[in-house]
Order: C-alpha cells, then sequence, then structure tokens
C-alpha cells in the first residue's frame, strides 16, 4: 500500500513532535517534508529526520509527495494556511484551535467541504486511554445518566508571547480550554448552549496588557440538559494540573491527577508528591494516536474522528465566553 | 464557675449528637433539658442522659436553668423558634441554615439584636481542623493571593422527607449548599455578590414532584474579584464526597476526599477504594469545637465565630440560587 | 438485665480513655471504680467521671461491685495484677501485650484456667473496621489463598521511659510490634512458626542504654507455609505509619496509610500532605468495640474474641524475635 | 564525532525495544546490525529499521562496524555471548541479570579485566528518574541515616517459558528481584551481607514442576548495618506493583505505585483504579538513560555507571536467597 505523505509545517515543540512521530510511529505515513520561516530550524529538522525542508510553506505545498499536511503554526495562522492546503487537494490535519475567530472558522468549514478533504483538529485528549476509557465507561452505561462534567485546567505558567495576545491564540477560553469544551461535548455527546463566565488577571500582568485573562471559572448548560464546570488558569505552583470527571445518576468518572505518584518524600513537613507529567509526555500515546487515526481517514475515505464542525463549535463556544465574560452575563452559544 | 445550661429541641440525629455532646464533652456547659414533640423520642432521650424532658418547647423555655437553647429541629420552625427563645433572653445555637427565608432571617436579625443575646449558626465545618488549615495557609499567605474557591458537594442520597420540600428546608441551595456559601465566605473573606445555577432533576422523582432540584453547577463572583465553582448532588454512589480546594497565586490548598483511604482491595478488577465517613464521623470534633465556641461566647460576652449575619447571608445567596436557576440567567445577590 | 461493673486500673491515657468508653459508651457495662498509685489522679479522674477512685488496686478488687478489671498499666506490672484478679474471681480485660515473659503468660494462662474467669487482651485492631474488613474478605474468598502478610509499623517518636526497658515492656517486638504479631495470626489464620531478625539501634541512644533496638525488620514462616514481612521503628518523620497488607493468589487487601488523606496543600514545593490520625483517633471505634465483645462474652459467659492463648502466643513470638537478634539467625518460635 | 556502532542480539520485546531505542534516540551512536536466530523475526526487525540483519551471531560479531553488542537473550545464553564479543574486543551492554551461577559471573569479570572492555548491565530502574531522586535525596542528607530497604515487586503473571526454569533464568530471586538487590546496593550504597528466605509454590505449577518460586519475602541485612526486606510473586491481580521505599532516621522516600492515578470510577461498588503502566511504559525513558550512558562510557573511555561487578554482585546475593530458601535458615552472602 502506498503511504501517506505529509508535510509538517511549523517546527517548535509541537510540530516536532508531530514530524517525529510521523517519521517513526506511523505505519501508513511518510514524513516527507518539513517546513519553518526559521530556516535554521527547518534545515536542522529536516537534516536531523532525513526530510526536504523548506522555509516557504508554499512550495512545501507543490511538493507532489505531499498528500497533506500537520499545521501547527500560531494560531492566528491557521486560517489561511489550512484553506491554502485544501485548495491544493491536500488534507489538513491542524492544531488545536481550529482558527481564531467563528468567520475564519467558517470560511474553513466551507472550503473543506468545497474541496472535499478531510481535515482533522488535534483534540489529543480523544485519543488518550483515560478519556476514552471514561467515554466507554459513559457509553456502556456505568455512569448511569451523565450529568456533570467538571474540569480542572491549570497550567504550569504563561503561555509563549504570541499566545498571550488574544487577537492571536483566542485567549484562555480558545487556546487554553478549547481541549475541554471539546472533551465536554465528545464525552457528554451533547453541544454547550450557554455559558457564563467569572473571569480575571490576577497573576500576569503580561497577560492583562494584551487583553488575555489568566483565571476563569465557566459555568455552562447541555443541549441534553446536562451541566458543566470548568476552571481554567494559567499558573499551577509545582507540574500542571488537569482533572475532569464527570457525574452521572450512577457512577462518576475522575481523569487526571495533580500529582505523579510514583515518587513521594516524606519528612518532618509532611509527604510530598511531585507534579504529574507535562502534556507531551502524557498524552505521547494519544499524540500517536490521533495521527494514526487521521492517516486512517484518508486511506479509508472516512470522516476524521474530529471533524472541521467540531473545531468549529469550540471556537463559537470561546466567543461566547469572551461576550459573557464582557457582558458579566450568560450568553447564549451561537451554534449557526 | 457556674456552667452554661443548655437545652436541646429536636431530637433527631444530629439533635442527640448535640445533646450527647453538651453532657459529656463541654467543660463549661450542662445539659439540663431536652425537647421533642415526640414523647416517646423526648422521654428516651431524657432519660438516657438524664436531664428533664420535654414535649413542650415553650415549658422548656421557662425552666429557669435553661441560659441556651439548641435549636436542632427542620428549617421551617427555626424563625419562631429562635424568636421564642430570645425573646425570653435566652442564647441560641441553630443548626444550619439559620431560617428559610429572607424575610425571616431578618427578623431573626432584629429580634437578636433586639434583645442582646447570642446567637450561633452550625456551620461546623468552620471548626474542622481542614479548613481550619486552610484559613491559616490563606492568612500566611502560603496560597498568595485567593483567586477561586472550587468545591463538590455530593450527598449519599435524597434528603428526609420535610427537607425535600424547598418551602421547609430552602432546596438543595439552602439545606445542603449553604454549608459551601458559608466556607466561600469565611475562607475568601469576602461576599459572595453574583450567581449562576445551571440545575435540574435527573435523579429523585420526589424532589421534582415537590419543587426540589437534584444537581446543581454554580458559578459565582466574590466582593474582592474572586471567583467560585460548586457542583452539589443528591446522590453519589458510595459513599459521600466532599471536596474543596482555593486556588491562589502561589499555592492551592485541597479539603477532602472522596474516599475512605484505610482500606483497598485489589482484584482482577482493580484497587477499589470505598466512601470517606459520613459527616458525623468526619466533622465529630467539629461539632464539640462549635459547641466549646458558643459557650465561650456567652460566657465571654462576646460575639460568636458564626454569627446572624452569617446566616443570613447564605439566605440571601440561596435566594439568589434559587432566583438565577428560575430566570436562566446571572443573578446579584441583594446583600441589604 | 444488670450491668458489668468494671473497675480501671491505671489511669494514664489508655487507661482514661478505657474509662470513659465505659461509662458512656458500653451499654451493658458500669464504670464503677478506677485506680491508679497517683492520688491526684484516680481523684481527678474518679471525680470527674463520678465513680469511686481508689489508690490501692487491691482494695479496688474488693469492691463488690466490681465484676471485671481493665488492667492498663506498665507490662512488667501485668502478670501480679492479673492473678490477683483472677482470684478474686474478677474477669480481666488487660491492655497488650499481656506480660513481659512466656513464663509470666503461662502463669496467666493457668490462673485464668483455674479460676475459670474471662480474659482479654487489648489487641484493639481486631476490633478496626478496617481489619475486619480485610478478614472478611479473606473468608470469603476474595483474595483466593493467602499467602503474605507485610506490615509497616512506624511510631511517632520513643515510648515513654519505662516502655524503653525491654525488661519491663518487652521491647520493640512486644511493646510495638505485638499487634502485629496478632494481626499476622487473626488475618491468616495461622500460627507464626520461625523468624529472623535484622534489628538495630539508629536512632535513640536511651534505647541503646537500656537494651531495646529502635528498628527492627522480621521474616517468618506461618505454620500453613506462608510468609510475612514486618518493618517496625519507634520514629516517623511527621504523624504515624501503619500499613498492612495481604497478598494472596487472586487479591490483595491494603489496610491504613501513611497520610490522612483530608488536606494536602500544594505549593512550590509540590503536594504535601500531612500524617495519619494517632490511633486513639484511629481506633477509637475499635477500643469501644473490644471492650463491648469482653463485656459481651461475662454476660454471655463465652470465649473472648482474644483469648489468654492469644495474649501467650504474642509473647512467644516477641521472645523468639529477640532471641534471632541476639544470635543473628533465624529461630524456632517455642509454641508449647 | 563518528558514532559507536550497535549491534542488538536477542530480538524478543526488550531486544526490539533496545534496537529502535539505539536507531531514533541516541545521539552518538548507530544502529549497525540487528541478530537473531529465528531468521524472520531478524528479518523483519532488520528492514523495518533498515540495518543488515544476522541470524549467526558470530557473524554479526564479525562485522568491522558493530563496535559494541545488545545482549538480550535468555540468560543462561548470557556467559557464552558476553566472552564471545569481549574476546573481538567488542563492548557489551547485556540484559539483567547479567548470568545465570555465580561461576559464570567470575568468568565474564574475568574476560571484561583482561580484554579491557566496557561491560554495563540492564539495570534499568537506576536511570529512573523516581529511583534517581530517591537516590539525591539520600545524597544530600534528607533521609538522614538510611536504615532500611522495603521493597514490594510483583508482577502480572508467570515468567515466559523458559524463565520458569532457575536453571536456565536463575529463577524468581535473579530473574525478577535482582533489580531489587541492585537498587537496594546502589541506594544504600553498601554490600548485602545475609539473606533469610521464606518462600514457596502458591500460584502457578509450572513454576512448582521446574522448581522456581512463586512467591517469595526476603530479610537481609547491609554490610553497614541497615537492614532490607523484598517481598516479591509472580501474580498480581490487576495491573503490576512495584514499591520501594527508603527509610532513614529523619526521612522516607517512597517509588513506585500499585495504580495509574489518571483514571478512576466510582460506582456502588466504591472507587476503583486500575493498574499502573507495565514496565516498559514506567521506565521506557529509563531505557534511554541507560544506553546513552553506555555509549557514553565507551567514547569517554570510563567506568559504566552498573559495572560488571554489579552484575556478579546480583548473582551471588541470589545465589545465597536460593541457599537459604533450601536450607530454611539464613545465609551469609559470599562476597568473594
Amino acid at each position: 500500500m502506498p503511504k501517506i505523505g505529509i508535510g509538517v509545517v511549523g517546527l517548535g515543540r509541537i510540530g516536532r513532535l508531530h514530524a517525529e512521530i510521523i517519521k517513526y510511529k506511523i505505519e501508513n505515513a511518510e514524513l516527507v517534508a518539513v517546513s519553518d520561516v526559521v530556516e535554521e530550524l527547518a534545515k536542522s529538522v529536516g537534516e536531523k529526520l532525513k526530510v526536504k525542508w523548506y522555509t516557504n510553506y508554499d512550495k512545501m505545498l507543490q511538493d507532489e509527495k505531499v498528500d497533506a499536511v500537520v499545521i501547527s503554526v500560531p494560531t492566528f495562522l491557521h486560517k489561511d494556511m489550512i484553506i491554502k492546503a485544501v485548495e491544493q487537494g491536500k488534507h489538513v490535519f491542524v492544531e488545536k484551535p481550529m482558527t481564531v475567530t467563528v468567520d475564519e472558522a467558517k470560511e474553513v468549514v466551507k472550503a473543506v467541504r468545497k474541496h472535499n478533504v478531510k481535515l482533522q483538529v488535534g483534540f489529543n485528549r480523544r485519543f488518550d486511554y483515560a478519556y476514552r476509557n471514561a467515554k466507554k465507561y459513559i457509553e456502556e452505561g456505568k455512569l448511569g445518566k451523565p450529568i456533570a462534567y467538571i474540569a480542572v485546567a491549570r497550567d504550569p505558567g504563561a503561555p509563549p508571547s504570541w499566545a498571550a495576545d488574544p487577537r492571536k491564540s483566542g485567549g484562555i477560553f480558545l487556546d487554553m480550554l478549547s481541549h475541554d469544551f471539546d472533551m465536554a461535548r465528545y464525552l457528554l455527546n451533547a453541544e454547550i448552549v450557554e455559558v457564563y463566565v467569572v473571569g480575571g488577571n490576577y497573576i500576569y500582568d503580561e497577560l492583562k496588557v494584551k487583553g488575555d485573562l489568566d483565571a476563569v471559572s465557566i459555568a455552562f448548560k447541555f443541549s441534553n440538559g446536562a451541566q458543566g464546570l470548568i476552571h481554567g488558569t494559567r499558573k499551577f505552583p509545582y507540574g500542571y494540573e488537569l482533572r475532569t470527571e464527570i457525574y452521572g445518576s450512577e457512577g462518576v468518572v475522575y481523569i487526571g491527577s495533580n500529582i505523579d505518584n510514583m515518587l513521594a518524600l516524606g519528612t518532618k513537613q509532611g509527604l510530598t508528591y511531585f507534579g504529574a507529567p507535562w502534556f507531551e509526555k502524557r498524552f505521547y500515546d494519544a499524540y500517536i494516536e490521533e495521527l494514526k487515526a487521521f492517516v486512517n481517514s484518508i486511506i479509508e475515505d472516512k470522516e476524521p474522528p474530529v471533524t472541521v464542525i467540531d473545531g468549529l463549535r469550540t471556537v463559537q463556544i470561546a466567543e461566547a465566553c469572551w461576550e459573557s465574560y464582557k457582558k458579566g452575563k450568560s450568553v447564549k452559544v451561537k451554534l449557526d
């Protein structure tokens, strides 16, 4: 079977991770090119992985061996790069979130449909064993009727400079919490229809200056009557906290932890645990699985497991969150 | 030193617990009477504890040895019984919540002020070592600036029949979650000024019929700009879940657990933990401490640690929650 | 039904606990007297609990209302006080360990049999819900065939002065670890037949001076072919550690924890838990249950749940441990 | 810098893991060949990794590009294959344990010294972050004086067929618990000088038939007076249990866990956790680190971090364990 040729554009931490995974871990794919506007980066990755390297994305798109692209550049660049790719008939795997604005997201939806290519958004948690098992428990009825999605997401520190600007990243609701909105929709199999946000700037001046928030609390309603709460912040004193629970009429499933339980030190001060492994390690297998699924959706010509509509929805929810925060009241999510 | 004579009215589970604690555990108090409209109950408790017993509360109030009363009857009876007591110059310890409605609460505030007696509300968690240490950490600055109060409260099952009627109990927001509202105010040292509720009936038909809810998610704002989330439900599959966390700019404190960590069984199915101890056991020492504090406030003629205003506030917050639920939007708490 | 009259001798921390439990918590018993050679102590406890107090144990034994005694004096005084009591036809509840030496233990066995009274040894863990559930799981076959008993016992600090002298307390094997030997025999329903000890003085000079050890590791064989490991030390940096696990061919049960899971503080240093509750709190209910069981064995004229032979066995095992330690090799337990 | 050329012999699960790690993860090494007596396996791995493949180990040794070999064949084949390699001047990384018998181990020591090559034994736990941090805590004095090494090791099931035969694998003490003996020596920086074993056949008939044991409890003494306990079994009902603790006069460090704390399911039955990740995943980074260290020891011409003497010691300890088990008494380890 011929392999799907893939080019990766954007060779930051996540881009390099995707490139290595495609190179070494995806049976039916072949890494054929990498691209980054920083020549040194493009060259070093290209040489290390023994593939062509570009500094010009457009040229990479003209490469005939490139059947599909993995886009892992800053969010505000997503829309144009997606559209260029699909116009060339290339399939697209785009890091989350899909776009910064709803308008951009709708352009993407339209383009993907018109050119009839596959687009998958990088909501990697859908491919993590823990979230997957949670989904399975729900589908098997182990939780009875799902009633509430509750999540705490605490990053270890402020985002990289560009992502601190909500006009470029969508801000905390999109850049960080789109994972949780996607998981909420996925696990409860329902849309988020109304949100209410309490948020503020408590920690990082640079976020305040650029218009982003550093801690938010969100309550929301699902289309099926279920409830949700998300607490997200940009700072956690040690490690990284990512916990999700689904409460149902007959059971509860808890995902994630605030500690690494493999080491603890007991002294006069008590017993101390340390941080859970950061996402690249925590979700390493999920990063493999999502790319496998993307490649399979191309090979088998079927809908990818995270669709362009999933991408659109999280942008719509994030926009509603911003509106709620600014108006100081609850807001309906526009799901058109 | 003469001891404070106390009469306990309402001899359900909590009333009996209070009576026994006063009898055996409070140095400066003396249990002098118990009262319940159920004669058999009044008699058996009175005989067991070797104190006078009444079926008529008014008569107990005329007992000269009664300096103070502990009221642990259904909430809708609180207001009248408090007022009768304070009009006789008796000090009052009343189980939470103080009253069903804000109007009742304001009557109580007025009466207590007029008659210049002590009134303490039974928010026992304020006296629990874990919540107290959390408060201490916050005051010591270990958490930096407090940013969010997040709580999950899951009772093991539907409340007793009278409490399922929100006209008698105040419903889930007051009967159950007033503990959390009080803790939020206490730990963050700020008022709750706006609430937004998502809630519903998912589990118990009897609650729906009577107009109460069985699961709610609440987001709220504090007067100092901090944030809050509470998830409360009337059912938990095993045991009892009560977890609270305070997130600050420099640290987090976690209180409570969903398990008893003293026993676990590992089989082919995995490693299973069982329920955390139910509140009478979990908070046993706190029940002692709150009564000691009440007695001391009488002896030393000082403000009790949980005041009539604390009682009023939780009723105001609960009313705002009901309004938010009914209107489907966020609501300001009327703090007048 | 007439209540069993009980006198408590030895009013240290545990003696007072027993006295209060008998006074307030045991339906079928009546606390009729307390005794301690320290007059002030005897008097204050007697007055607080409103019972007769003695400084002379012999006189208390002559008290007709005393049907049974609870002996909670230093171990080296047990044998004589037990024998005096049983010669007066009094039933005896004696704190663990039963005696210091095997010879003493055998005298006690003989005396108890001759005078046909009940004697129960204070192995309170047998009455703790967690150990009881472990026993139940074993009996139900949930663990398959029990293969190993493994325990870690770490006290918070050196024992009281008299107990630091192994001639008075039996030393670490008896004073501290007899609980574990008893639990091992109880849970695996088999005798310990051979022991091997590695031990030493690493921490407390006062223990070394008096001939006791402060940390020991023990491997042992059961009569049914099962295995055991116990690690015991006199010091734990925070709190108190008491963990036991039973490994079987189909399952494992874990009892106890090194932390209190009700509170944790997360800072830059990590997430810190604090000590598990100390034994009086951890085993409070067990202290009640063991005395209930003792009283019932008198009332129903049946064997107490922890017998004089159980008392003897733990002394025999501890003696074998001392011998193993001194000889530097494994030693058979003399079970005659 | 020229890379160290490595050939991997034995392409079972661990061999393939080593080969992939060398191929993709070790900067200064190059995978130049793989070898396995099963032609199909050798071929498929060779083709997948794009390197030469052999079915004849001797031929691979003659390959000039092979500077070093990684030996991951059954233990009873180690000695001859090590000696062939070192006689060709090849450096050797050999999976644990180094050999089956002490005599073999001594032959290896002699040959390695004579031919002046590097030999490292695959005690991967030395390279795991948790054990490394434990070592660091000890060296920093956080535990005070180290007093005891305590470990529980429970594999998920019986070993592969050849390893069930102690003449081929060294049995449970060597095949499985050599990891713990090595960790004990490493963490406490002392030799194990005396052992006492209680063991038996409780679970797997095939182990009994071949002369191996399926559950053992070991107490041991260190040369510096410290103590040790190890409990090892070949079966664990769910997952895999690997816990180690070092107890010192001022602190305790706990390594490992019996659960994966990333997922838990709460139902009427309680809260259930599932198995910790199996060793390939748990120790994946350690497998990389140990090979990096091996390659560096060649490049920098220095002693590998796990030496041929470390390899010898664990074989000596395991032999002493067998002797103790067979004689039913404690045995000194012959450390000559």
